[in-house]
This record gives structure tokens, sequence and C-alpha cells, in this order.
């Protein structure tokens, strides 16, 4: 007889439109058969860590024609996560392996097509909340991003907006070991302390705190910037404009600044992309999972010689899950935000 | 003793903001003694023919911060042409030679230092106006920008703004020969004509008497657009940009909606990049004439053979020089805008 649990679950209400607050959000509890059949291909995991995300604010609004499915109203959210096998119908995957990739924000999810949608991990000895941030997407993001499209040269000059986020911090410790000069930006003093004194950016400033972003750049690089790593979009993008090198790059895969506005603001500085030869590239993610074997390869042991550092914003509990996701929209993480479901 | 003759010059009065008129330019009669020292390295031209590219609007204006300089008010106006050489103090340009590259808006135009600004004109079995646009600098820009920067593959949708310009009537072209299906945007009913029975766009439509320019994408690119070459900027990059392919690629070498504007219009669809993987690519052809010698392997047999054409609309005489200019802005020349300063 396959036991039954109590599954609770935080379940999307209704689509949103500008920014997402807690009671967009609601919590079921519901039951799950922890059974599958075997040779379903399917596994019942249960998840550990989930992972709070910028990309997840699209998914929450109504979307026609987009890289991403929107959530479905009245379903649980989904997103990355760490988690067990706790049942397995599928061959490649043993019931006690640790796994991450797409699950639910429940306790209990029932993955279908786990072959698509989970990585196995095989190292442990690393904190397993890594696997949603530098071992997991937001890793492999900054890594492509950082070397396979910005093309980084010693001696270049590097900015990094919100640079504390699960991405930004890990693009300026990767400047730093490619013999780049590097400065981000960030909203609270708090922020810009971590990225100088435990991250190792070169400089940084509180975006919030700057009269003129144009005039903060220009005093952090009076010799312009030969790349930007672009996670935020609007404003910041168009004083970064001004300020960039001829042929710099720009690498974007977010633009967090924008996502909450019903009217997102005008760029005017475009013109720039011409008269300094600019390459703007967006990607994401989801295109290259075939380099994260090399980067785990690369990463691992800068991770075990002390070499990279990451920092991490852990909430506790599934109930804590709606405010840890509203929050990234207010900035009010420090470093990457995961919630944790159970600490196993 | 040397000749002495007159030399009639358009001079740029003062620096322009807004949109340049007639009356920012004026007229001086001056002489000019033909002979140069030998080994002095000079040379004197009598200019034939002068082009008129949207890129001097920028020249007209104080510049700090460019990739070209400003004119300077009282001088006569630069830009390329094509000339002979009436003198010379240069081993590598014999007089009687022909030459195109950097000249002045005037009848002769001493230029000292030849090896940097001018090419000789080897192959004269084509019009001599040519090397003002499709064996020039516009011609080099629709080559590099669309096979170098674009990498066009057979059955991809293009689509070329200020289609029936100086670059944009080539790009066309380049896209036809290249198998990819190529729609071009105009602002009047005798271009869009111009570029479906004459050029060769598979088709065309006037942007001015569109009310929803993505409406308008959306009926000619109903599966979106792969390459987007981009001669406009603002509104219509906003509306392209939605319309782009995942995976397409947009290169700029310039925007000249704008170059009159103020305050430069806002471009508020840059998400798209992302979402759709987009590279957005500016560049300048002054980086890109070490590819010119295989550009003219490549050009000049399709024009003998009649596989490419180029329309241009020619000025007669210096005095018509401001107006042909101006009217580069309000999109009155159609094809090409030469200005023929004496015929030989």
């Amino acid at each position: 007889m396959a036991k039954e649990v109590s599954n609770k679950q935080v379940i999307l209400k209704h689509y949103v439109t500008g920014y997402p607050k807690e009671s967009d959000m609601d919590f079921k509890n519901t039951t799950i058969k922890l059974n599958v059949q075997e040779g379903s291909n399917a596994v019942i995991l249960k998840n550990l860590y989930l992972s709070c995300d910028p990309y997840m604010r699209g998914r929450m609004s109504k979307l026609d024609d987009s890289y991403v499915e929107s959530f479905t109203p009245g379903s649980p959210i989904t997103g990355y996560g760490v988690a067990r096998v706790v049942e397995s119908g599928n061959s490649n995957f043993q019931k006690g392996e640790l796994v991450w990739g797409m699950t639910g924000w429940e306790e209990y999810s029932i993955v279908t097509a786990p072959d698509q949608t989970l990585f196995k991990i095989h190292d442990k000895d690393v904190p397993l909340t890594y696997y949603t941030g530098i071992l997991g997407m937001p890793g492999l993001t900054a890594y492509v991003g950082f070397y396979e499209i910005c093309s980084p040269k010693k001696g270049e000059t590097v900015f990094v907006s919100a640079a504390s986020g699960a991405v930004g911090q890990l693009v300026g410790q990767f400047a730093k070991i490619s013999g780049c000069y590097v400065v981000g930006s960030a909203g609270t003093k708090q922020k810009v302390d971590l990225l100088k004194s435990k991250i190792g950016f070169d400089e940084a400033f509180n975006y919030k705190e700057e009269q003129d972003l144009d005039a903060a750049l220009k005093r952090h690089f009076p010799e312009g910037i030969d790349i930007y790593f672009e996670n935020v979009g609007g404003k910041m993008l168009d004083a970064v404009l001004v300020n960039m090198k001829v042929r710099g790059r720009i690498a974007a895969c977010g633009m967090i600044s924008q996502y909450n506005l019903e009217q997102t603001e005008g760029v005017h500085n475009l013109l720039y992309l011409i008269s300094k030869r600019i390459r703007f590239q967006g990607f994401i993610i989801f295109d290259h999972y075939d380099l994260y074997p090399k980067y785990l390869e690369m990463i691992i042991p800068q991770i075990k010689a002390g070499n990279v550092k990451y920092a991490e914003d852990i909430a506790v509990g599934l109930e804590s899950a709606p405010s840890a996701l509203v929050g990234l929209f207010s900035g009010r993480n420090i470093g990457k935000q995961v919630v944790m479901v159970s600490p196993e």
C-alpha cells in the first residue's frame, strides 16, 4: 500500500500585473500518494530547497509568446529546486538520490519527464543550496554570459548591475579571476559593503544614492566600460551606453527593473551602439545547458579552494516562499534567495 | 608659374541643432594655386562628384566625443567624393589619375595625406558616381553589415529600413542573392515602387502610410524577422524588436530618424533582446576598409553582369549641394544622393 502524506503547496491565485504581492499567492493543503508505476518514467521528489529567480515574475503574468510558460492559476508555482528522489519508476533515477532542476513549490512533487528537467547531484561536498545558485542555473548564466558572450580580456573594465544577486556576484568574481577591473551596483549600503569586502569587487556603489548614474559611472570608469553585464535595464542601461568603450560588449540575461512596469522605460542612448561599435547580446540560459558539465569542472575546484564565494539568503519554511519571491523585486534579499522546505 | 583658378566652396556657417537647413550653409568664392611641392605628399584634386551621406548630420553639430569630427564653421564641408588628381607631390598618385575618398565641398581640394584618405579608381567601365555609392563607403557598409555581421542563411527573412537609400537598396539585393526573403520600408509610394519593380525586393511598404508599424511588420513577416538591417532607429526599431525571431540579428550602421531630434525617442522593447536571444551589433564602416578589395572583387562582376542595380539621385552643380544634403533628412532623394560638381 502506497503511503499517503500531506503535501502543502504554494498556489498562484491569479495572473499578476505590476509588482507581485504575497497575497497573489496562497497555500493549499493537499495529500499525495507516494507511488509511481514502474516503467512510467516519473519520479516523486521530496523538495528540500526552492530557488527564487527574477525570471519567475514573467511566469506570473499571462504570456502569449515567451520563452517561458505562464504559471497556472490555482496550481502550484514551479521553479528550480534541490530535492531527493523518494519514489522512482525511471531507471535513470534511483530512490534516495539527490537531484536539482524543475520542481514544484510544495513538499512533494511528481515529475513526469525527469530526464528532460532534472540533473543528478554528484558532488555533495558543497552546500546543497548551491545547486539553486552557483552550481545551478544562475551560476551557468554568469559563466556563459561572461566568458562565452563577453569574451573578456585581461585588463578590461567590467560593470555589473544587480551585482549582489545570484548571477551578479559571480560575474564579479569571474571578472577578477580574468584579470579585469570590476565595479558593481546594488541598492543598499549593506550590499555594497558585501560586494567590496566579501565578494571582492574592486568598487561598488549604491545606485539609489546616486543623483546621476552617468556621473557615478564616469567616477568609477573614467576611461569607460569594456563589458557590461546587464541585469536591470531602463535608466541604468541608458547611463551605461554613454560610458561604454569602443568595441564594448553587453550581455543581457535580464532587466529586473522593467518586469513590474506596465510600460517599460524608454532607452534613449542606443545611438551609442553605433558610434562605439557595441555588441549587445541577449541570451537565455536554457540554450546553453550543454556547457554545464564544463562549468562544473571549472567551478567546483574553485569553490573547494575557497577562491569563489557565494552569498545566500535562505528563508526557512515553505510558508516563507511567497514573501521571499516578492522580496526579489524590492531588492530585500542579500545574495541568492533560497527557500528551505526541509532540511532533509 | 602655378596657375591660379577660382574655387567655389560650400561652407558650414554655424553648428546646427534640429533639422539642418540650406541656410546653415553658404557659398564662398575663393581662389586656389594649382601647385604642390614635390615630395610634400599632398595632391590637388579637381572634384567631380560629391557624396551626401546621413552620417554628415553628426558633423554639423558640435561633437565632443564621437567617431567623426565636427565640421569647422567657416570652412568647407568635407565628405566622400570622386575626383581627378590635377597636381601631385606624392609618388603614389599621378597627375590625371581618378580617385575617391575624403575631399572638400569645393571645386578643387588640397589633400595633405592622400595615402590615408584616398583610394585609386582602377575600374572605369562603371559610372564614376558609383564610387560615392555602390563602389564606395555605402556599398562596403551594406556588404559588411549584411554578410559579416548578420551571417545570412538561405531561406531567412530580412527587413531593411530606409530601403531605397544608398545602403538599403544594396542590402535588399544581397539578401536576394543569398536566397533570403526581403522586405523594405521607405517613405514614399515612388520609393516603394522602385524597391519592388527595379531593385527586386520581395515586398515593400510606405511606413508613413501605416497606422501601426507592428501590424505592418506582422503582415509582411507572419513568422517573424531573422535579420534586421537598421538604418532608422526609434519607433521602427521598437516595432521590429517585437517581430524578431529567436536568434535574430540586427546590424546597425545608422539611425537617421534620430539625428535631428533634440531628445531621441525612447525604445521600449529591449526586453525582446533577451527573450529572443537577439544579437544587436553596431558598426562603423571605417573599421572595415580591409575588406574593400574583397568587396570590389565580388561586386564589380555582379554590376557588369547586370545582376545588381543601383538607383542614384544626381543633383547638378555645387550650388545644389546644400539642398541635396538637407534633402536626405526629409527623404527627398530617391536612391543614393550625389552632387555633380563637374562632368570632368
